[in-house]
């Protein structure tokens, strides 16, 4: 909790693009375009990716007077605190992670975490996510769903999280999300197909909104003798039946 | 699959605003406005909210001019491959549901269904999604997480709902979201606050996007000794330690 004294700023998450193609306008509301132009201090998944992003909000940005803070995997928790003084002194300060929504798959999330532990104001913003569009488009089971990130990259380890998946799939109707390491994905249709049954129904939802979006629900029975190049694009999977 | 000289419509999901409070502009990308004025047939759960979306989206629209199905609850799953005709006659077709993103927790999914069978392109815009805003600014994990809709009425079911989030929590880190019927929400902190250990974080976020904006994570045994009175607000609830 903040001394009552001092008013505190507010924790801006700031979605960006999941596409370098196309105009940002197309994706973010207007009104974030003009909290962006308001904050002095943020907070970035990676510095160079997040200055590109302010320059194409607004060209007249000043970059080299705002501060910034690089929050990543090698990040040490520990320095997370010192990210939020400048709240604590009553600015604002923007998320920013390398694609879609802060926090959401990225380390943005210990940031809000310490916020949230500290009385400190969380805004969100409106901006594009694979997870939720690909949902969408998929025409599964939005009542229940989950994401589980990244599949394990041990064998054995990946089997068991695949069964468990149809299980669920299955018993709870829950619909299945998760994604790969871009320049697998070929590989992990290829496992699909070889391993689940025919009838599961696989979406696979691919550079969203971008130029190349392509988001193609079928039977696994139909994957297996379909012609497909994932490689290296960034693509979402959903399982349901 | 569709006839290959028969060029198809698309099946656009168009988000609208969750609260009634605030401007289309500040939750809805510009594209958003400039699609759905060139669409002619739309698929919407609430026939009334719908026109008032559109007329909001632009006076001039001619709703007169516009054609509808209601695709709710009430809706015989029989006559949904009739909504698709228009796209299979090459018109793009939107989908509007009564807050938030179509398809995600409505029956919109099983338009998106029924044309991903027929090899419809479907296309989902940005838009702003409670169950996704609520996870950004809760801090907790969004590497892993799952949507459970309603808990169960049941009291023994719900129960045993309540004991199964906890074991993915403790043992998948999986965050656990869910929502309540917004009059039963107090009953539901009451509930959660009676049965959940005192070092669980619970995250209530409420009327996302409006002018009464609060995402509060706090430990359950915290949650306790708080003042709140989310009856009758649109809610969500997330779980995770």
């Amino acid at each position: 909790m903040t001394d009552s004294t001092t008013p505190t700023g507010t924790i801006y998450l700031l979605p960006v693009a999941l596409s370098d193609s196309g105009d940002l306008r197309c994706v973010l509301p207007d009104i974030n375009f003009t909290i962006v132009r308001g904050i002095r201090f943020f907070v970035v998944e990676n510095l160079r990716s997040a200055r590109r992003f302010l320059k194409k909000c607004d060209r007249s940005i000043d970059i080299d007077t705002l501060t910034f803070f690089t929050l990543n995997e090698h990040t040490n928790p520990a320095e997370i605190p010192e990210m939020l003084a400048p709240a604590l002194a009553g600015n604002d300060i923007g998320v920013i992670s390398e694609a879609g929504c802060p926090a959401v798959a990225d380390p943005g999330a210990d940031l809000v975490a310490a916020a949230q532990s500290r009385g400190i104001r969380v805004m969100p913003l409106v901006g594009p996510s694979s997870i939720l569009m690909g949902l969408m488009g998929s025409g599964f089971n939005g009542q229940s769903f989950a994401f589980a990130g990244y599949l394990p990259v041990d064998s054995a380890a990946r089997t068991a999280t695949l069964k468990e998946m149809e299980r669920r799939i299955n018993r709870e109707r829950q619909t299945q999300i998760f994604i790969e390491t871009p320049y697998r994905n070929n590989r992990l249709v290829e496992e699909l197909c070889r391993t689940l049954p025919d009838s599961m129904l696989l979406c696979i939802a691919s550079d969203i909104t971008g130029e190349n979006q392509n988001i193609t629900t079928l039977p696994i029975s139909k994957w297996k003798k379909r012609k497909y190049d994932y490689s290296h694009k960034p693509t979402i999977f959903l399982l349901y039946r």
